[in-house]
């Protein structure tokens, strides 16, 4: 747990979240903590009614809470009273962070373009941007008012990012790759690696040249290893409040609709069409040239082996089970469409008598 | 789509794609597009027989097609006749790739020693050798001609990489590594990390030293984020035409055969061995010690527990289900074997009545 | 298969590894080697009593094997006896690799801080500490006494590193995060990128910002291009001893016991809290806010959707089937429900009559 060095009133938290003061609003804290690990110089929330319980004990000097759930509270524990405490805990987790942000800073992190960066002299800086040591910013390249890259970050030519975006160490964009604004992409990650195109001559593999660029909207955050892929032809496109996790392929002219969420591992095999406001679960496998509709919620590790045109909620996984029993179902499992035959020859004989 | 400054005309691309020039051979594009994008500055292509009837409306100038197709083509939009659209794409492709380079080319893309790369005075360098800025060359490494090794690369000591082959941006290679001629390897993959490999010393794991190595054939292509253990004792293999995916993990001393695709985000543990031109799914697990004879065929997210001695074609997954059926099918899955039992039960008493 | 230059005599090795010396241990060995590929030259293993067979015809000179075992052996191989032959390999491994280590030792793996580091004058380095070239160590970062920080690495302000500890090149570490003493993190790994958290705003996404941090534990070792993130209040946290593979996806505040290895392509989501010694299988997916009890074991590709209370085996993955066999036992699985409703109807008939 991180805490700040000057501690921060309860009526100032409440202002920067537009929630009201609650009585002893002159109350201060030092650091957000979980309910359980919380104590006297912390300030919690409850996000789930269902874990109401859970809040009865805790020691934090303060909680974010909806008013129906605020009586679970022990006394000494202040309730600031919102509508919707999960958003609320993130408003304020963006405060803290800008405070610690403050306390943290040195002259390293100044904007400015490390001297051990490689910056073409054909590139386009924006106003207040910062390149780090190691840094190589290609040809033709444009960065836009107040990006970060950090440092050991590779940028080929031609390619674009927007104000205020963030690109952590390691990530490597190839060339003519587009990044909106006010996005992060976290450490690691490639973004405009060729598609995985092949067409067979003979005994060997002749290479189709991957043409086609990516394409990442606005407000848009990419988790730490995750590969996207550039489109054969046409680009790869990942629209507006997209948000990626780690280690997910987003393989060629893959498309994704604003505000869908695609979480850790995940796969998509190219070409596939992905809808908006989307929940895609962790290491779930999407195979390419279908079809997912708007409003799609996908449970994790779910495999997707064509269109899915309704929206709702689906799921497609192997319960789990001791080895054992697992084994004689597996087994029994393969007899399926025999049981089947079999009980439909019983229920015939059954008709018969 | 990038578009060429200078048009190339139809007569050209069939020589260089070995296809007999059309009628109006003369007429020139820009670009390569698909089907539905391209307009009268481009050329597309048609691969499969069973969407013929998505070319009827096509903008394109011209179309890779097969003559039984090729009646359903525009009458404004000239066919090009060639027996494997697929094929001739990816030729007309690599075509369009030079062009496009050649445009692009700058005196940064010289070969040359970039002055802020490492490379150890013990390193032996081809002809025409590209290192970029960042790129650290350990001692003993042997680059033949023509290779290009990007930023930010780190080539371990003896590391060896074969004639033309191109190292992608922040790539890890360790020592002992062998690449063949022609290959390419995406950016931020690991190549020769340590196997996996730990014996239990009671509450401890003890260490086993990973002394094998790694050997790439020729022409193999290697995408992002991959990582390819190097071996216990004996080398982790890929043959020759191999081509792996983006975010695939290939466990210490597993061996894989000639021509063998991987697609992206499959799993192979320690010492399986894959035969020749075998095809597997993306996000495909294979355990260990095991043995894929050639010419296997595996669907995505199959999970391969024991040797597949027969070449054909593979699958095993869940069907994927509205999630309240989901969770009514997995619930009975687990009496599967009690099902069974009492089918028996009544096939008993049927006979016996 | 890496040979020394100077040979080792069975003796040395006997010595080093606590065994007895056999007759003939002024006999002496260049390598280590599997049974199969072992020669006249190299000394060879066998772990798994079931394979015996396999060492009847090795030409290996000399072999670790269990004294019930050794009358496999052909004649001219000499046994050598020890309780548990793959942790006499592993300790055999790492005098070889020393060995090794030692042959191939030259100026530039000297204990220095390359004059390409950029290392900032507020961190704090312990003696014997190594820093490769283009790597970033950031303010107010500790590295303790021999610590080797490979090529292109980024530290972020105030991580620590333990002492002994080995970073290879491209990882990168965020700030803020500790690792213990001893351990290894394996090339382009990612620890302490941000959780995955967002709250709905509208149709955006509000970021959470993630404000704890990694603790990893001592004699950890993590494979390359994994990635652990850093928790959103309290820290993400790895025991002791434990062991990680490569492309792993810890997500934010999952805690892990000591001891537990986690195979490759694994995905733990957030909250998820992991007991101790427990084995997590390639590819395994556990689902966040839920608990493993100590000691669990978990097959390959299975899917954990709820707490696992107990120690013991589980599994829960699809057999494979040869692809028209699947699709005939993938539809009749759709409509299991259905055929346990009939079963049960002709169960009541039959009582009937």
């Amino acid at each position: 747990m991180r805490k700040l060095n000057e501690s921060v009133s309860l009526r100032k938290i409440c202002e920067a979240i537009d929630a009201p003061p609650p009585a002893g609003s002159d109350i201060v804290v030092l650091a957000m903590a979980s309910l359980a690990l919380a104590g006297a110089e912390e300030l919690s929330f409850l996000a789930d009614s269902r874990y109401k319980s859970s809040a009865a004990n805790t020691m934090a000097a303060a909680v974010l809470i909806r008013a129906e759930d605020a009586d679970v509270l022990p006394s000494a524990c202040i309730p600031i009273i919102v509508p919707d405490p999960y958003l609320a805990f993130a408003k304020t987790a963006q405060m803290f962070e800008q405070l610690l942000a403050r306390q943290d800073a040195s002259p390293d992190d100044l904007p400015a373009i490390s001297p051990l960066a490689v910056v073409s002299a054909e590139a386009s800086l924006g106003d207040e941007v910062f390149v780090g040591p190691g840094t190589v910013v290609g040809e033709g390249v444009v960065l836009g008012d107040g990006v970060r890259i950090m440092a050991n970050v590779n940028l080929g030519a031609r390619s674009v990012i927007g104000a205020r975006s963030i690109v952590h160490p390691g990530v490597t964009i190839y060339p003519d790759v587009t990044i909106g604004t006010d996005c992060q992409i976290h450490a690691n990650t490639v973004i405009g690696s060729d598609g995985f195109g092949f067409a067979r001559q003979g005994d060997r593999w002749a290479k189709i040249p991957q043409l086609g660029s990516v394409r990442v909207g606005d407000r848009c955050e990419i988790g730490s290893n995750t590969s996207i892929d550039r489109g054969a032809l046409d680009d790869t496109v990942l629209g507006n409040d997209c948000i990626v996790d780690n280690l997910v392929q987003i393989a060629h002219n893959v498309t994704i609709g604003d505000g869908t969420a695609i979480a850790g591992c995940v796969g998509i095999a190219g070409s596939a069409r992905i809808g908006k406001r989307c929940l895609i679960g962790g290491a779930v496998g999407i195979i390419g040239h279908l079809e997912i509709a708007d409003d799609v919620i996908i449970s994790p590790m779910t495999f997707i082996a064509s269109s899915v045109r309704e929206a709702g909620y689906y799921s497609g996984t192997f319960p789990v089970l001791k080895h054992p029993q697992w084994e004689r179902v597996a087994a029994v499992l393969k007899h399926l469409p025999d049981l089947r035959s079999r009980l439909r020859q019983l229920e015939k004989l059954s008709r018969e008598t």
